[in-house]
């Protein structure tokens, strides 16, 4: 059996999420890299003269000597599905040229609320891609633009998923401890983070707030309804690489049995997993026992990064129908590139 | 006029926070330090042999040839107050023998929640006080024990004071981010905080919850009635030296303006700014107005470190009622020895 | 085919470097765990049960049931070869008693010096294996002890190595930058490390100042002579979890051409190359060119941490017939465990 | 007596550097802080408004009203002495300006090696001040421009005058560990700093190697004979805030005692010593004695940040005539801002 390899471009491939779609699509069975663009600056070099590269791991062969285009879908040939991992102003202006051509799941936030886009966590609410043919014939595209959300978002929506499909949430209040590397490799200065922290993530909290009610809202009728409940985030930076950690606090409406709540978790599997879809992990999400885990440095890698660990499960003394826990979550990985290629895996399987 | 000196000594002087004691002692103009204890290992030795002095500024000349004795009441002569910064389960067992000849100030948790045991900081109950006559009544005991407590219920505390004075408080959530100087020297280990963090401090949580409520409680007929709010929290280690950070999120029974609720708690002074007390702030709560402050490296030293500095105050959009803030406050200072100093200079001033 | 499998131990198997051992051994194609050792506390326990696991990676599922047996030679069975990962003091005990019986492979330095007992790295010195025999002869063992040297050491030496087949070397200076997991879990504090660091490292000069030329010393009728170079160490603890960096100063004794020193170290090749050892790297020295490069987390992973990572290569401008370098390498892989591998590999394949 | 103050600038006064001219010259008794620069887009603003402050102090209340101006000498009038904090670029441009009219301390690197511009270290070279006439006939300038070296060469060529007074210095090889404020707020991203360590410093070596030999070399008629020995650096960037850290190898022409060096080193002083300079610590070198020490977070501060620390002093049993020893130096104050104010104080007290 011959598998007809997916075409795929990264935009914005020399940034940090840049070279995590590369990492992540090196080996990919079905998806072939055969473009990448940066800016203007980068366009005509080889890939690995265009590139510092920031990860631990080298940079895969195959893709040094390709050569960078502009970021521009006349430069772009031949290509399915792009991945976006542009800054939000850029994909304001070139995902939709993108999206009349081919397919888009972007990192981007840009588009991301907009209400004929889906914004998409495969295992959380994949029913939200139908809006993709509501986008089609309301803007007159071939292809489409899918979006996945913020990284703080969705590790902790992937961990409110299998409790709001048991239980009534009333309330969330989430306070985040992330990773330098969620700013971009110059993004947060040393002198902010050795022996500091830094209280404040321009737009995190709002993005938290709104996405979470989002992704388990409802479709219908080409609409998406928020899910009812509020969220509240507060968010910081550490001084740690990669992996988010999330203290998240829940009320539920009904008395409820911690225990079990854990179980429903720990079971928890979304359609990725019934398809085995590559990038799937076989747990997004993964429980630690001990009591001092999850820890970023520790847990961010499992299942490949693309599993949500979490810890320190409790019943909250504090309040009636309460509980809290802590998660992480690889921020680059799951929180980022990883997201975009689930959301292009799914879509592949089930859509075209 | 000649100013008779107060005779101090500190209990278990060589660790973390007996340093602390020394150093914010050496220039005090009322207490003047006469006694240093430590285990059996130092007893005998002079202080600058007994001890591996930790903190940036260098050891006080005049500690330095004090003979450091066993902590044991019968090697400390003609000591007016001790300041305990002895670990929980030695406390237990000698800040009684040393509460029957003088005055017990002790940043030790085992006695904070014993029911004739003042738990106290003095901008927000210094009525609990009134606990010593009860205590000594009960015990037979010249001296006394007054607590202050822990270190991130402290920061905090402080900022509820001025809101709770003013308004219904229904629910509080705290996360936090502490320093790693908290967990003593040798407490942290370099592998557990360099690219990570720690989700867990053990009794850390329980002592914010309740201690908090005990804080803001009435004492009436000699007993202390916990203040009617709920508080939950989550404690975590950062790669951080001095000063802890922590989010906190407040629900009020009624509505109210934010910026209010700033006003008052920026024009908030407690007894020890009307005594004029030596160790006193004179702002107990600074607030900082740019969008990414308090940062603990930045503002842990607020007026010497007994400040307790507050950003970030919001309304909170998720739900009614509420608001939300960061504070960072200096945890071996306004979080340790600089409370039981405290406790001391009032104690010294209204009851002695 | 079928290949007989060599029974191995690991002695300190719940420590740092014992966790090393395991996760390196765990899907070894020769080796195969059959005994795990550690203090008496921890006897009798299974080893999930008996090991709080430091490693980003998680405990092989292999090991997990393994009962962990005391450190006596007569609590384990049927092993080939034991993996040393003890402290010095015990291994001073244990090792000779455990070589009566069979092949140890030690980490440990106690050892180290003594005349009859190799001191090897595959890539340098493979001939001093020759001491096995002499050792056996003189303590009447049926096993052996070999050593491998200290992690700063090996990491140096293996870059000296061609440099010294071809040039004479007149004098070595080294400064070192090493990271904090070559103390053990709980070696330093993060008090010590935080926006700091700890210039002494106990033993640690002498050991790079007399293994080094030790290692590149001649064997001859039984007897190791030190090579004739000097070498000057100045080693420093800095905030990095793992992978030593190394500044190299060398002054050879007549004029080189630097290029032509990096081409010798490029193609470099030693024995376990040659004989194609499975933990053998490809190239045991790796250069980078970028001007900013080796860096320690970028960099400690190269060939599964068993290259030396080298860069900055330059001419001395200061000096005559001078150069300097910095070097990269992981210390608990390609300086601990992997190296007493490599060696266990050498010895099974050329001798057993 | 009235004191009559000297007036005095501060060029390029938001950044790092110029934000500790400023914080050290706060309250200084001779020097009045009566003109900030900046660059056009801060010019007009109140300083306190067109600065982010970086320091753990708070912003002196005395400069928040200045208005700062563009760095041209036609925007700041009546100062008697500019200090100078501009990139070596814009130095290049208009330190030469400004030098018409008043008196440049600059801790720029651009005019530093220029024959007739004195580098100087006051304890060091004060007599290379006398370049300054040269300079003023030369150029036929008003004022004249001073510099001080490098922040790596000022602390390790102060430990070197005593030894070099004493001893012929045949070669010196340095390492140093340097804090990431030496570039700047943004210079250093934190992605390059948390568990890692950047080998390169751009320029750094070259200043180290040339500074050095410059400072100790000697002036006769109107040249200056750079010191004959060679002097080799390796630079790199740790995870520090403030405080560099060196490793320093010294091989003498001669034998010597390692314990009367120090003692040597010990009670050396200079001229600021001499003239009892405000800003001249009592002691240029302090030793510590610890074989830990010295450390960047505690040690950096002694003397106000004036004083280098020096520890770990040892006969180097590798080479004859050699010996080694660690020293950390506060970068921003004794290696930039103090170093200027140290210079102008003394040519304010010996020439003016």
């Amino acid at each position: 059996m011959v598998i007809e390899m997916v075409n795929v471009g990264v935009l914005g491939a020399t940034g940090m999420v840049g070279q995590r779609f590369i990492q992540l699509l090196a080996n990919h069975p079905k998806f072939e890299i055969t473009a990448l663009t940066a800016s203007q600056r980068s366009a005509g070099k080889r890939y690995e003269d265009a590139t510092t590269w920031y990860l631990d791991d080298n940079m895969p062969e195959s893709v040094k000597d390709i050569t960078v285009v502009d970021t521009d879908p006349s430069q772009v040939k031949d290509v399915d599905i792009v991945f976006s991992a542009l800054p939000a102003d850029t994909a304001a202006l070139v995902e939709p040229k993108f999206a009349q051509i081919c397919g888009v799941a972007s990192n981007a936030s840009a588009m991301r609320m907009e209400p004929d886009v889906p914004l998409v966590i495969p295992e959380v609410n994949p029913e939200h891609l139908d809006l993709i043919e509501t986008q089609q014939k309301n803007r007159g595209w071939d292809g489409y633009v899918v979006t996945n959300p913020n990284c703080s978002t969705i590790a902790m929506t992937i961990t409110l998923k299998p409790i709001y499909d048991n239980y009534d949430i009333k309330r969330v209040y989430v306070s985040t401890m992330q990773a330098v590397s969620g700013a971009g490799y110059n993004g947060v200065p040393s002198m902010a983070i050795v022996d500091n922290l830094v209280p404040f993530i321009g737009g995190e909290e709002e993005k938290m707030e709104t996405e979470t009610q989002h992704l388990l809202g409802t479709l219908e009728d080409g609409v998406v309804t928020p899910a009812p409940f509020g969220v509240s985030a507060s968010c910081h930076r550490v001084a740690v690489v990669d992996g988010h950690t999330e203290a998240v606090f829940i009320e539920l409406e009904d008395p409820c049995d911690v225990e079990e709540v854990q179980a429903t978790m720990s079971k928890f599997q979304g359609l990725p997993q019934k398809l085995d879809l590559y990038s799937a992990p076989k747990n997004p999400i993964v429980f630690r026992n001990e009591e001092n885990r999850p820890q970023p440095r520790m847990d961010r890698n499992e299942e490949g990064g693309m599993s949500v660990v979490v810890g320190r499960m409790r019943r909250d003394p504090a309040f009636e129908n309460s509980l809290k826990y802590v998660l992480v979550g690889h921020n680059t990985i799951r929180g980022a590139a990883g997201a975009s290629i689930l959301n292009a895996e799914l879509i592949n399987e089930i859509i075209l």
